[in-house]
């Protein structure tokens, strides 16, 4: 007596998830310092100083009613009058308060406008490979059908020619995802201008505009001067999904926005129909304390230097074993190729040496894993053993 | 562009939300204490004293990235097992951390319970008038039906006979939410023996279990000894819906709870539904340092006498000016029936006297309007000139 469809969202639990609690489980057999869990993408750099200052003070010099009341639905007013200025300030995004709505992180942003924006059971969402699983399951929850472009395994970067053979007359939106979870890779301002002219031109020909959704977590995380560039500046019919999770390194409080900017084609029935998904699912507001605590850190960022460093220390030992890892420029992933086609059974074997490294199947990308390196560097170095130990089975 | 659904919700702002709005541009223009508001379910009494001291020593005690990671889907397995504990403590509930599911807020665990145990379009919800508004926008979220039962308006208590007509072969659940917003009603142990009984020889009938979610914000607010059940004491197939927004006076920082008892049949597949609807909706995880301030506050209660003493000046003083009021047990509404069949009319009339008072033809109970009391005693003092100025235009 329950949705077959919930069952089986609810019991297949994410490779991530399974790879975790596997780990956690070993952990208590054989030490943790003898475990190396590469497997989740849950930020290892504190908060910056101004999250805790800023709940204090918040706390200490607001009545407990104004601190925890209800916002209105979109957020705080003031909060999102902050976030216009600092976006305007930052990328001249000539945003107001009122493109902005509040939401319980990337993937309610998510949700959200997907649901906003899907009109009918046949409207296709194109996913760029490799993508973030869960995108799946967001696009399904909407009521629409993915699309999925293959990986391009020469750059990870976008295939443009598979692209304009993936859009058809039932194309509603694409979504793009850089800096990228898994690859590490981050589009260039060319990439996002060629993008443009094929959405503009498969816009006109299909006869209605064809939406890029951002989803921008990783923004701010970004390698050797890798470019942070406002995407509707290119692609006008651009929705940005924000979250905070990565940048103030604040996943579990679960704090973000969608941004509809006015050169977005109907941009107030876009915002209003946000709206209207958002109360659907019963969001009801972004958790009240953190909508105020992102206002006070607003430019703040989580110490990135620390995963620069991890990224260096893992991609040139890996490199040097000779793993055939992609060079990440953004995010907190090395994405490697498994040196035999089943990643899964690759994965498997590093699990015996208690490596936990995630096979990219269902990121639509079969023949790799992803190793997330946001944890500590010891860790790091002190799994170069086993990682040694696991390529020399293929040497 | 956009779903025709989600743009009618986006811009259907809700009476009360209207309403309050209008308070907010009058305050500028009258003066503040002019404007009586009392459209709005936000707490006025502020959070306990444990909220504030929980959050600054879990920032001061805790590592950053513990204090802020992502939990489990499920909420932080040490959250759930306090919860499990206190819920045997204080009520012989007899759960375990793994019947818990951890939420943003009541509107969540609402939607989130409906998607998971909703199968099909037939599949009717039935709501007892009068109710929550947003519950018609859940059920359609789910894709049901709703069937309204019509409201008793001598006791605004449980129609038995009525009830009983309502449910068809594709009834799936019936949501009940006492204390009740908006009649301030709350339901007998002797009500709950009765419902069961009727709910288990028409399941019997029908030839499958139906569900009763028990949408419980306002459980421990009522008044003058009036109970608080747990409801699968009474009836087996109970899933409970909790939130901490009234409790703690937590409105905006959207922490609850659904609640599987194992005595629900197929209790486990029905919990896994419930994991699998809250992924789909981009949920992630309910925010987590409110979890674990919950945990340090579990048993606490934010002060409710402050209610209790606006409950009796609300309700003796407009007793005596001839208002016909239903006597609240629970919650923080009076609810008043208007002295003119159309209530919208009614409130109309109130608002030009600055009174602001939502008719409850979205609750499913034309005729009557809903007074939060949940404001400052000396606007309750101040506003009954007008609401005396009110009854005589109909004297």
């Amino acid at each position: 007596m329950a949705s077959q469809e919930m069952i089986a969202l609810g019991s297949q639990a994410s490779v991530i998830r399974d790879l975790f609690a596997y780990g956690q489980q070993q952990a208590a057999i054989v030490g943790k310092e003898n475990v190396f869990d590469f497997s989740i993408g849950n930020p290892s750099v504190p908060a910056p100083a101004c999250v805790k200052e800023s709940i204090k003070h918040l706390l200490d010099t607001r009545e407990s009613v104004a601190v925890h009341g209800y916002t209105a639905a979109a957020g705080d007013s003031a909060v999102r009058q902050g976030l216009a200025e600092y976006m305007n300030r930052t990328y001249d995004a000539g945003v107001k308060a009122d493109n902005f709505y509040m939401t319980c992180g990337a993937a309610a942003s998510l949700t959200i406008t997907l649901k906003a924006i899907v009109e009918t059971p046949d409207d296709e969402i194109v996913l760029i490979a490799p993508f973030f699983p869960e995108y799946t399951v967001f696009v399904h929850n909407a009521g629409a059908k993915e699309v999925i472009l293959p990986p391009d395994t020469e750059h990870f970067q976008l295939s443009l020619t598979a692209l304009e053979q993936a859009i058809t007359p039932h194309t509603r939106a694409v979504i793009v995802n850089s800096p990228n979870n898994p690859a590490g890779t981050v589009y260039s301002a060319d990439t996002y201008t060629k993008l443009a002219a094929l959405l503009n031109k498969k816009s006109a020909e299909i006869g209605h505009p064809i939406y890029l959704i951002s989803d921008e977590p990783y923004r701010e995380i970004v390698y050797d001067g890798a470019p942070i560039l406002y995407v509707p500046k290119f692609y006008a019919n651009t929705i940005i999904c924000y979250s905070y999770s990565k940048s103030l390194s604040l996943p579990g409080e679960r704090i973000g926005y969608i941004l509809v900017p006015d050169c977005v084609s109907d941009a107030k029935t876009v915002y209003t129909a946000v709206c209207g998904a958002g109360r659907s699912m019963g969001f009801v507001c972004a958790p009240h304390l953190f909508q105020d605590v992102i206002l006070q850190c607003l430019g703040q960022l989580s110490d990135i230097n620390l995963y620069d460093a991890n990224r260096k220390l893992l991609y040139n030992g890996l490199k040097d074993m000779g793993y055939d890892c992609v060079y990440p420029s953004g995010a907190f992933y090395l994405f490697v190729k498994s040196p035999e086609p089943d990643a899964k059974a690759f994965s498997d074997k590093a699990k015996q040496l208690n490596l936990l490294i995630v096979p990219a199947d269902s990121f639509g990308c079969p023949g790799y894993v992803r190793i997330s390196y946001c944890v500590d560097p010891d860790m790091i170095r002190r799994s170069f053993a086993a990682f040694k130990q696991l390529i020399q089975q293929y040497q």
